[in-house]
């Protein structure tokens, strides 16, 4: 599928005004069921959206394992998309759970953001994994190279899981949240593991970020754009390295420096 | 209210390596009751809260005049914050209205995008404002640097509303769509007309963004980032101007250039 479209704008310039094609980045409402129950509507760039799908319920602990997924089948339908997931057959949508995802990250009235059900569940990762900084610049330039829809529309965020030299895979669409989602999917359907791992963001992390990685037990986060204080606090907690702005020969590491050689 | 943190951070250089102090925007879950029901938390930046809670009531459609709102009070709550809004006594939440929230802009399962209930409900702008080029580069020039919170943390959006002169409303936010809804929640509760106005936004346009300034009347967007096709498509069809990419003596004039003078 493609994820760019032509269109004809008037392109205004010091000197200069005139009509134009150029290309900007496609949005597609993407609707995604599990067992035949509508989840929810994203707004999306439409490739890999088998993967957008398996990482959303990943991200939403609506799944653990591939072998929570049956199947999963792709539909186009009118303006947009929608994935129909195979769970197990005792799969319910759980209680509140529209209403949950509205508690974005957990913490509602009354409750502090890190007792929240959400984070608490999260474990400390005690992975060992060690990388040095020329690795990081290395692996933000290939992140960036690969990054061809932003390079096309200036529209687009990119994620991708890494070793130490190598991106493994790799992701872009409209949406910061759905580029990582659709890496942690594809990985989880393409059992690609995920410890002792590296994410790539063109991203700001946020502690949503923090909590996506943390489900799939990734000790490392890079990212080109900024931190919020709660996502390096639950870094900190969660024993994430956090390593931000990483542009040129330059990075900020907010927590877990002990992993950068 | 604060919407920064300072923090001890290892700042990388291409010839040193320093421990720093450093500051990032301030993430904080924030709680919005209507009629002491919950309605949502989202993650945001700490200031103008009740602004925020305004805007995203009128986003959602849940209140459509300042008349709707009897009261709003403001409580800070360990971790978070919340915001009890009072509504008229007869206020109940919509049915679906937590489904339909995930139903993001509209489309689901067997429906178009542009035949939705919430973009079916939009009305095509008749406004007669015009606007020249060199306002809109003024206007943005202000933006930035008015986006104080952006300078310090580089992990800010900014949005404001306007006329071809001058900044009426500015607003940021972590997050551009909570910068937007500051901004509209401000002039609903300072009964600040938003017809014949300009939105200017640091965010990328997506077709959500059209569909906030339609609600509120607004003809015209302007963006320093990328729109969406969908984004374009909506603009089009509700007669809005669509600026993007304002850079320096630049832009692309997507939608309604007859507006440019």
């Amino acid at each position: 599928m493609n994820q760019a479209k032509e269109i004809n704008i008037l392109r205004i310039g010091p000197e200069e005004k005139n009509k134009e094609k150029d290309i900007v980045i496609e949005e597609v409402p993407f609707t995604i069921l599990a067992n035949e129950q509508q989840l929810v509507t994203l707004l999306c760039s439409p490739d890999n959206l088998e993967y957008l799908a398996a990482g959303f319920l990943l991200s939403e602990g609506l799944v653990r394992d591939k072998s929570d997924i049956k199947g999963v089948s792709l539909h186009r339908e009118r303006e947009g998309y929608y994935v129909s997931v195979k769970l197990d057959g005792s799969f319910q949508i759980p209680e509140n759970f529209f209403q949950k995802r509205l508690v974005t990250s957990g913490c509602g009235k009354g409750t502090s953001f890190f007792d929240s059900q959400d984070v608490m569940n999260l474990q400390p990762t005690d992975s060992k994994l060690q990388v040095s900084q020329d690795e990081i610049f290395q692996l933000m330039k290939e992140l960036e190279r690969r990054s061809s829809l932003f390079k096309t529309t200036g529209g687009a965020h990119s994620a991708a899981l890494c070793d130490q030299t190598a991106i493994k895979v790799f992701a872009e669409d409209m949406g910061r949240h759905n580029a990582i989602d659709k890496v942690f999917g594809e990985c989880l359907l393409k059992d690609i593991s995920t410890e002792d791992k590296i994410v790539l963001t063109s991203g700001r992390i946020s502690s949503e970020i923090i909590s996506k990685a943390a489900k799939r037990e990734v000790p490392v986060i890079v990212s080109r754009a900024a931190p919020t204080d709660l996502a390096v606090r639950l870094a900190e907690k969660l024993r994430i390295t956090l390593v931000g702005f990483v542009r040129g020969k330059r990075m900020n590491v907010y927590t877990g420096s002990s992993r950068l050689i």
